[in-house]
């Protein structure tokens, strides 16, 4: 819902969420010509944007094939006109009722599972399903040559709820640079294609082949055999994509604006009034060759100030410092300065928040907005 | 708001906030118990709450005085009935507008602050105040003998905004057991004592004299002097106060309810649904004795599995594994399993959470109780 809302930043309560619309059209359209190139086809991940105004600025205005991560998410979507839906986390049994609710009102949810217990219990929903192959050991997925992967189809093929297979190089995130992704992506690729073959020889059908994260979706060079690419939080970027070198700080289209609340002179540290509960308590770049700690301060037009970071982070305080190793001093910020904070991990960072203050070109007023949450 | 809900947790859907009213109830009278030995008040700080349904409770069913962390919170709450609130985030002159509306409607707020600056912006909107002692080196204040003290009470005192002293010992946190959480309680009654006798050597005001954090409100032996406690979490507890020795894990009244949706044997690995969208990203056990991961599981009733806990975290995926060390096997859990995650930092998993479904005693219907964020 597009709320109305204050004219400018200047108008607005910190700590808030600023999203610059033209940075993220610019990573939108990045990631739609590089699949468009590699011949397949985009389901982006909403997990990351939980806005209907974002969905439909994926593809053109139109309601796309799209990627969830909650049934809440898949409810919201598809009232908001996306009719193809696929919910990637492993779907309990429990669950399959209000599955099968969403799609006898139309809306073509697919789930993914990993286990021939969930495969009987999907089966029995006559649901659609995508077998989830590990190709990393990241987290969930049989492996293409487990026997179990077979035994799996054959369940789902007996009532015609076998749809494909999909996988996710969650390892991905871990290493850095486009070479280091591009291997990540063709394991993604020679696994979900193998799957498939292995399915296909033994006589089982298997249409859908879904590979991607936002490191290999920008990474892949060949995509031969893969029918969908899947992406999330390529829409905003954040400093653990930017510290892997997927994009630049200055493709970042998130950020927290916030207010200056106090000094500590002797200690060379600001308090602003964003704290995890604005920020999250991500430390993604933690384990990183360059620690943001909970952010990179910038001023309240964008531009980074160089080497102080959100070093540490209480429920509603922020203390600003310079990073350490850094050269000082610090710049003097008096108090009710306003700054903007980079995110680690621009996921978490938006979960704290209700809704995006969106930042228009050409001193157009603003956009407010809703974004929402829960399960 | 008091919500229509299911009747039992197998009712709801995963993931969901689980609150077990008669443990809250056990917390709230052992603190109030130890404050009205004491002899001083109790300020209850409701960031951790953010539910008029739990405010209530704290004072037998009277909105009583609290604390708060947000404006936002401080409207909720004036709204459901309190009427003396303190505001205890470093005021930013721009929230001072906020600030008056609400003091104009009837609601005795009060701010803090540390600064000359502030002091200025504070008495010219004619809004009291405390002054922040810095009693630990925590974040901020400043120190009772910093001569800016005096200087900042001048200038509240001019417009007779000048109402007292507080200070929070978040250093607190950092160490274990009675005995060190009381030094701290001392420290914090030392350093504000201290400040109010220098403001009124100084032949100003200062009649609160305000101290507390969860540890040292449960550990204080002697507060002459002070006029008011203040403690947030130890309405529901968590990990990281078992871990500090304030509480027992018996104590903790907040959970995470889950549901098992994968394994992958070979590693040891069970997946739930209750990734750190669910569980929040806080990782405050890290630093401690034992460190619990993302959280320690329970059954579905609340019995500890030993030596099981969320070991890794993702948006909707835990992790489920031994701890490092720990005998195994793992008991077996199949797909579907419901399971109970306590929480490292109650605040933080909190705030991921639109409502608690609230557990009560002898097999009553459980209760929705709404819980509000934002700023």
């Amino acid at each position: 819902m597009n709320e109305p809302g204050p004219l400018t930043q200047n108008d607005l309560p910190t700590p808030a969420l600023l999203l610059d619309k033209a940075r993220m059209m610019r990573n939108i359209a990045r990631l739609a010509g590089h699949a468009e190139r590699l011949g397949v086809s985009l389901r982006p991940h909403l997990k990351t944007a939980k806005s209907a105004e974002v969905s439909r600025l994926l593809t053109g205005g139109t309601p796309g094939p799209i990627t969830v991560s909650t049934l809440a998410e898949a409810e919201v979507f598809y009232n908001a006109g996306h009719k193809d839906i696929l919910y990637a986390v492993g779907i309990a049994p429990q669950k399959l009722e209000r599955v099968q609710a969403l799609r006898d009102r139309g809306c073509d949810l697919v789930v993914i599972l990993d286990s021939e217990a969930q495969a009987r219990a999907v089966a029995l929903a006559n649901v659609p399903a995508l077998i989830e192959i590990d190709s990393d050991g990241h987290r969930g997925g049989v492996r293409q040559k487990d026997p179990a992967l077979i035994q799996i189809g054959r369940i789902l093929q007996e009532r015609t709820c076998l749809r494909g297979v999909m996988t996710h190089a969650g390892e991905s995130y871990n290493v850095r640079g486009d070479a280091a992704h591009a291997k990540f992506a063709e394991r993604e690729r020679h696994a979900a294609v193998s799957a498939a073959e292995a399915l296909r020889n033994a006589g089982l059908l298997c249409s859908v082949v879904s590979v991607g994260s936002t490191p290999t979706a920008h990474a892949a060079r060949d995509l031969t055999g893969v029918t969908e690419l899947r992406a999330g939080v390529y829409m905003f970027f954040d400093l653990v994509m930017a510290g892997i070198d997927v994009c630049t700080v200055d493709d970042i289209a998130l950020s927290v604006l916030t207010t200056v609340i106090g000094h500590q002179p002797a200690k060379g540290w600001m308090m602003i009034d964003a704290g995890w509960m604005a920020l999250s308590r991500d430390r993604g770049t933690a384990a990183q060759d360059v620690d943001q700690g909970y952010g990179l301060v910038c001023d309240a037009d964008g531009r980074v100030l160089t080497d102080l970071i959100v070093s540490s982070a209480n429920q509603e305080h922020g203390i600003v410092s310079l990073r350490p190793g850094a050269d000082g001093p610090a710049p003097e910020l008096p108090i009710g300065t306003r700054l903007r904070i980079l995110p680690n991990h621009a996921c978490a960072t938006a979960a704290q928040h209700a809704r995006y203050h969106v930042l228009q070109q050409d001193n157009r007023p603003m956009q407010t907005w809703t974004r929402f949450g829960g399960w």
